[in-house]
């Protein structure tokens, strides 16, 4: 596997353009991708009981495997709209398809930004008009896509990957502690590879559980999250079952560790990873519970080594294990041996946490599985963030 | 029932004290309550799998259903504790039934403050020489001990309450968002009425239930919480049992917002009440869901009408309802209708939440049972807390 510069127009067949349709005030909001061959397709959506219109018209439309385009706003979710929401999303779906030349039922449509408000019809009309001729295959193209999908992003985020000449790529956004938010994150994934919609849904179901599942959180997602996969097969060649997996998940762990590390007012991103223990659903269930303790996330923007909270949290599951086997290090550091304190000065762990990728490692010592997750630290820019994301 | 003055010596035969051991840097650290004759008892502790070593030692003691002391600690959790833990434990029990000539099996004994760190029995044993000199039933009494209890309280919590003669006194610690933190909080409740351990077992299991489970988080406590109830008969008299139970909730809720209320940081208080749910565990998990997520927490923070992170909040549970059944106030005012945006003004919406005790209702249209929930906002005073708890 090779990163290449780039993102989702990278692989051959592909291309996109992303725009301002002024939704939002001044910064691109709309974006569409573009193959120019019908695509075997797949994606995993939000299992939240409220599903934003989007998303319940975009699984409609990948029943059959296949997409030939997708189109995507930010600076509206379209979710908790109603019947008019759905009336919303299969307009852009259509005048999409129209202005494209392509099916309805493979034009795959998603939405991201603040939950409750309609979709301004009139400006995502206007926006996509004649867009097909806007469309284009380069680096700028592809950034104008990435760039427009950003909600509360501070950075585009993107990859191109080359795999013995079968080229990926990718896009998504996210930021915040990917919590029950507005629309927290979208991911859109490129292939030349030639791939059935089958192995890419199974590919695609493998690598979200074990990558942007595992980012702070429950593995709830929200209203509007979405991860779709597009294999034109315009490379003419398959890659092994395997490898192609492999690809997907590298793929997804990079965006999956990119909205950790921009997270709403982050300055530390954590990746914990809890081994030894005598299951991976174990291992996942307690690997989040620490991502997600508001006092571990606390303690790491503050580079308090507090292990007494990740204890804490660890236990709060209902997961089982012994407390008196536990070790805990913070990188190599090791802060808890056996369920208590270890010999460690306070000098450094507390040396340990002043990165800004901190690894905590938590051995059970209790089996042979493990699991890792990722999350970021709990700031006060994040609560300035996020005590006033209307105005 | 009628409030009265005081608190935890406000029943017959109780008395107590608050001292300084030294635990703390400055403050009040530990507290001895005590009957003159030997009580009926029932508690309630954590569900972590990471339980103190006081709580291990208090769940034996409880066995016999009796009690007729208690000795509590702040400034340390003796939690995380080992061996060496479960002996210091133990050792405190020893100590104050020699001091105060009680068996060792009928003394209950609980810690708070941070976890991993050892109790420093030189100053525990120091403390305790003699207490029994300084117990009494004023005022001053109660409310030492109520201090002695306090980690990053604001505020001293303890009630008192007559019902028909028969006399309910309480006293609690507990702050910040009720997450396993340090040994989060600790409730000791008295009465004067005669009830069998099992009544009092029942009547707490009930209470708690309903109360210190709803506040804020997922119904899991931290690794030291526990809520003790002493019932020494010595008004001579009994309540119906529907009675006494009412009496010991209305002390839990009480309780219970007053933690809520003095949240780390908090400047409001909300209380979630989500009615017509198919079921109560439904209602329950709703009501949490909601006042646990940071998102919801920091708009309540910024007085931001942000229904969507309701909606997206209930929707990230397990529980299934109809989205588009749903209903959602603040206070008095619309937020939503029918899973969509209410036609409330923005500014009525935005002024029901200038108050400092919030109530959002959330109507699921979708059966008869209902659950409250309590919690409060998130604010840039919760991070500086918590982000340096050590030192």
């Amino acid at each position: 596997m090779k990163l290449a510069r780039g993102g989702i127009t990278f692989p051959k067949g592909f291309y996109a353009i992303g725009k301002k349709a002024g939704i939002k005030a001044r910064k691109k909001d709309l974006c569409v991708i573009y193959s120019d061959n019908l695509a075997n397709a797949a994606g995993c959506f939000t299992t939240n009981t409220v599903k934003a219109p989007p998303v319940i018209v975009s699984i409609g439309k990948l029943k059959n495997g296949k997409a030939q385009a997708v189109v995507v706003n930010s600076g509206c979710a379209n979710a908790c709209t109603g019947k008019r929401g759905l009336k919303d999303a299969e307009k852009t779906v259509e005048l999409t398809a129209k202005e494209l030349g392509v099916e309805q039922e493979n034009v795959v449509v998603a939405s991201t930004g603040l939950i409750g408000s309609y979709l301004p019809m009139d400006k995502v009309k206007r926006a996509l008009t004649g867009i097909q001729k806007q469309l284009g295959r380069s680096e700028f193209h592809s950034r104008s896509a990435a760039d427009s999908i950003m909600t509360t992003d501070t950075k585009r985020k993107e990859i191109a990957l080359n795999v013995n000449g079968i080229r990926f790529g990718a896009m998504a956004k996210g930021s915040g502690m990917i919590k029950p938010d507005m629309a927290t994150m979208l991911c859109f994934i490129t292939t030349d590879a030639v791939a059935p919609a089958k192995i890419c849904g199974k590919a695609l179901k493998v690598a979200v559980a074990k990558t942007f599942n595992m980012v702070s959180v429950d593995g709830d997602m929200s209203t509007n999250d979405a991860v779709v996969l597009l294999a034109n097969g315009a490379s003419g060649r398959a890659l092994p079952e395997k490898k192609f997996r492999q690809a997907i998940e590298f793929i997804c762990e990079n965006m999956a560790k990119k909205i950790a590390a921009d997270g709403e007012g982050a300055t530390k991103i954590m990746e914990v990873n809890v081994i030894n223990a005598k299951s991976e659903k174990s291992a996942k269930e307690l690997a989040l519970a620490v991502v997600d303790s508001s006092l571990v996330k606390s303690a790491l923007f503050g580079e308090d080594p507090n292990w007494g909270r990740i204890m804490s949290s660890i236990g709060s599951t209902k997961e089982s294990f012994d407390p008196n086997k536990v070790d805990i290090f913070f990188g190599k550091v090791a802060a808890v041996k056996k369920g208590v304190e270890a010999k460690s000065s306070k000098k450094n762990l507390e040396r340990a946490l002043t990165g800004k990728e901190i690894k905590i490692t938590i051995n059970l010592n209790n089996g042979t599985k493990q699991a890792k997750a990722w999350g970021c630290d709990l700031t006060y820019k994040y609560v300035e963030i996020n005590a006033d994301y209307h105005t």
